[in-house]
């Protein structure tokens, strides 16, 4: 009997495959600049600037033609006459002739006629005249227009989370509003008449809900926007609120009530409105009862009850796929470290095995309960021991993912 | 002269150093749970609850004393009899002897005179009697009261950053209230006369002001409270800017007039306010102009106006110096990835070159100018090569720092 229930469960690869058919994006929306930051955008940029915008000055100083200098150094300096200057966000209408200088500013427009910048530390001033004692190459100290980008380049593709320098070169290209994806609106709804919020002491069989605070704070993790909603194990009231909860919002994320064994509330209902559940017990461990549906066209990640599972399986299948809906199609980035002891596992089975980074080992906490939250606090990254794997031995590379990396 | 101007540049630890003496940590306060998303924790937390509060059920099943179930199998199944059930968030009143099965729920408590679960796999029921097909050891499929952590234990130590998982403990150990670091206000103050918002056309000798998106965003990404003010190059304004903002502000940042070789705008400013500048130049590249103060008790970040060596700069100095004030002391995480070909130096200089990771391999973009914004955008990382050596031979290993580690 439990070999008949073993071998349904489905391996990762190819629950993570079919929740990826179910995945559309949301809509698009333009937003400032000014609040686009860690929104991923929805359109290629195509600069309608050159950046910089002229021939500019890479140093304090003063431009010169390159040619007057050659030849000379420290212990050779020349002179030449100082006919203007040029302040930051000013420009010279005089064409500098050979025998001149016109002092210049940082990134200041270079003035007609010069093709250098020699830098203030090799003159010398004394009135209206300066002492150069070093030769320049022309083009030296000069940063040429469009040098970063032309005017009509594509400078940024579709589907980027927009960080520091993404919002510069958007900037520069010269827009102040950008088209972004719509942030997902998620429901919450967290299961179990035993739950209840966090206080100091506790009656009969209440636990405290810590789902509420691990999932919501995940599902923000991931640029998306979580509203909370909770339900004791109720069969008729899980169906009302599935029923609400998907017209109103983009998708449905439930804890609790997904025991593969028999009958279990939140499938059942999710069952009972579609009459399909395509995922319903996964080769992971922790958090083989996870079920996954599309409800009034709307995807439904149904997690585990025990918190640790819970987390397991967000990250595995949930978190990727809130950023997918979002335009975002990114990996996480995953380092090599070496197991500091022998890591048993079986054939068939996707291992999340909390894990500790020291140098370039890795060391698995040693804890088995799903429910121990306290080793989800103590670990800093999961080794991940695939499918085709009966377990790593000790000093062996494994795969590690930082969960620093998770977050978006 | 430029061999003595070369020699006052300050080594980047020594920088580092300089400008960790003088910072303070931002005051607390208490916040809903609710809110503690990616704040930092300004409390140990000591639980006031055990978790699991009581002996429960890992699994759907029935409660039985496990002596009962000695030598039994698939082949050789027992007769219990259901004497009661257990949902979630429900107790039995009974005391279960031998003979006796009690249904119980996945995180139920387990009833008294029960020692184990059996899974409902692997049971048949028939009206109030069940046959079981297995023997289970005392203890199996119960999670013991305090498995995870007893009432009186240290779960959570000061200056931790809240992420999903410690939320759970904080609420788990009975709090939906905690003691987080304020968040710093930090005023920018972006100076160039030059600097417009961007816009399709720019007139003269405009350039458009990409750090006013870029440090912005890069102060949010240090989970503090960005406000922005612009300036042009002008001493009078700097001034009475800098009194008015390090009186409201926790710190302030600044960008351009901070050039190395003469006396420039906002350096000057920090100079005649407070007669030092501890900082001024450094051995960095990009960034060599960067300057620190500490002005009316007040940090001052003094970045360039180039918008990479500003975001270099930030990254080096300014990043980790506003995490710590709000009471986070950590580490980005540097990974060693093979240079994809050799990577100049010099000896007494640390550079941190754009890059791309590629697999074990990570690539060193071919770029120059300290104002490339497209550069940033290509990149996913730096490689930091630290002063002591003079560069990266191609095939070496060497330190890169992913981008995406830098967010807190």
């Amino acid at each position: 009997m439990m070999k008949m229930f073993l071998s349904k469960l489905m391996p990762v690869d190819d629950a993570q495959k079919i929740i990826n058919t179910y995945l559309k994006t949301t809509g698009v929306e333009e937003v400032p600049l000014e609040e686009a930051y860690q929104r991923i955008i929805a359109q290629d940029v195509v600069s309608t600037l050159n950046s910089p915008p002229f021939d500019r000055s890479a140093m304090d100083g003063y431009a010169i033609q390159a040619e007057d200098s050659f030849g000379h150094s420290e212990t050779n300096p020349f002179q030449l006459k100082v006919v203007d200057q040029i302040g930051a966000g000013q420009k010279s209408n005089l064409k500098l002739t050979s025998g001149e200088a016109i002092k210049i500013a940082t990134g200041a427009p270079i003035p007609a006629g010069a093709n250098a910048v020699v830098m203030e530390e090799y003159t010398h001033e004394k009135g209206d005249i300066i002492d150069v004692e070093t030769s320049l190459t022309p083009g030296e100290n000069v940063s040429p227009a469009g040098e970063d980008f032309d005017e009509g380049d594509l400078v940024l593709n579709k589907g980027k989370l927009l960080g520091p320098a993404e919002l510069a070169i958007i900037a520069s290209a010269g827009f102040d509003r950008t088209l972004v994806f719509k942030k997902p609106r998620i429901a919450i709804l967290i299961t179990g008449s035993e739950l209840v919020m966090p206080k100091n002491v506790l009656k009969g069989a209440e636990v405290v809900n810590s789902n509420h605070f691990t999932i919501k704070s995940m599902v923000e993790s991931c640029l998306a926007v979580p509203e909370m909603f909770h339900s004791i194990d109720d069969a008729d009231l899980v169906e009302e609120l599935f029923k609400k909860l998907l017209t109103e919002y983009d998708a449905l994320i439930t804890t609790g009530g997904t025991a593969i064994s028999k009958g279990d509330v939140v499938v059942d209902v999710a069952q009972k409105l579609v009459g399909d559940v395509p995922i319903h017990g996964v080769s992971l461990r922790p958090g083989k009862p996870f079920g996954f549906a599309q409800v009034y066209d709307k995807p439904v990640f149904m997690l585990s009850g025990f918190p640790v599972a819970a987390m397991v399986q967000f990250d595995v299948f949930t978190r990727e796929s809130l950023l997918k809906i979002q335009g975002l199609n990114r990996k996480p980035l995953i380092v090599h470290k070496k197991a500091s002891r022998k890591i048993p596992s079986t054939l068939g089975r996707t291992d999340y095995i909390r894990a500790r980074i020291e140098g370039d080992m890795v060391r698995p906490l040693k804890i088995k309960g799903s429910g121990i939250i306290r080793s989800m606090v103590e670990s800093d990254s999961y080794i991940i021991i695939p499918e085709n794997l009966e377990g790593i031995v000790a000093g062996a590379e494994c795969e590690v993912l930082p969960y620093h990396s998770l977050k978006a």
